[in-house]
């Protein structure tokens, strides 16, 4: 995988619109791979960004549903949802407790792209992860340069 | 938002002194959106890099300060200063646990550019979160490639 | 640091097998330092990749090895391997806990390039963090756009 030279660069970008029903995990691995076929960029570098405050992107396990199950069950238990300590807390008991899962995993994700994919690994998916009760539709942009 | 050929492509960068008063959080947005329109890049991908690691970048909410406060109180409990447990005291109490604070959180982001703009949702900002007490001065690393 | 013209601008990737002797971090600086001056690329920025679900990246400290066993110590008591909550136990009591310190953390960097070199800070190196027990074959992609 050398060098390849700037007159063949080109970039792309859109946005999704995911609809996420309550909290949990949406992949949106293949709506990402499909853009990309469409992009016809063959080598180059991609960034998957939520445009949100309360939601974030994981890139986790694509296989065994479980995995998905125990990471919820285990952010609901550090992130107590209405902790007392809470001074925003107008939009319910899930709010500022997804403000606080959101930074601690990400908004943007940054995956090269070889051979016309987004470079997952085998086991790994790309999910938006809800972290609010209601059903929400989320924006994700997609951004792609490369040649 | 289709393709966009590489011969009108460029790119820039440059650095921001970023002035910290003690840990919490520092909005740059307005910084980062104005050296933006400097470069002219209408359509592009921008990096924000922290060259530390005892403060970080977050994308939280521009709204009610609160959050912020919450998010500073969870992360207070999360990640207690001075923990018996640690080795790395030489520096003061608040050193170790802003190691983990930076780890937990980020120290690089990467953000589509549309119109002219980071494509920043109505509720984000981009924030320093500085996790030592004192007052430190912090590089952050701007970069973008586009058209 | 001003704008750059496309027609210099070129790309570059490869990647990396790193060896992980169980749970802890490998730097793999020297690496990434030493491809990037293959590529010739002065100015630009760089992605690292990571295709595993349970090992991620992180960018820390580079001096005390102090602030790397604190670290690792504060992760196994966040993150109990074992934990009776879970439900993916198949692959061994440490494979769970390495999903959610990989979701934790990071599997994607992306760091400015300037005067040639990945810009990191002066106290700040890249590693890999592995979570698992067992030694593991690690794959790193690393991409760069810039001229």
């Amino acid at each position: 995988m050398g060098l390849v030279h700037a007159w063949l660069m080109k970039q792309a970008q859109t946005s999704l619109n995911v609809s996420c029903r309550g909290r949990g995990m949406t992949n949106i691995t293949s709506q990402i791979q499909s853009w990309l076929r469409g992009t016809g960029v063959q080598t180059g570098v991609m960034t998957v960004y939520v445009q949100h405050t309360s939601c974030s992107l994981i890139i986790q396990e694509n296989a065994d549903p479980d995995v998905l199950t125990d990471l919820e069950t285990f952010m609901g238990k550090l992130v107590q949802d209405g902790h007392p300590d809470f001074l925003h807390v107008d939009e319910g008991i899930d709010d500022m407790s997804a403000h606080i899962r959101t930074t601690l995993t990400q908004v943007s994700l940054t995956i090269p792209v070889v051979n016309g994919q987004a470079a997952l690994g085998i086991w790994q998916a790309v999910y938006v992860y809800e972290h609010r009760f209601a059903s929400m539709q989320r924006r994700v942009l997609l951004h792609v340069v490369g040649e």
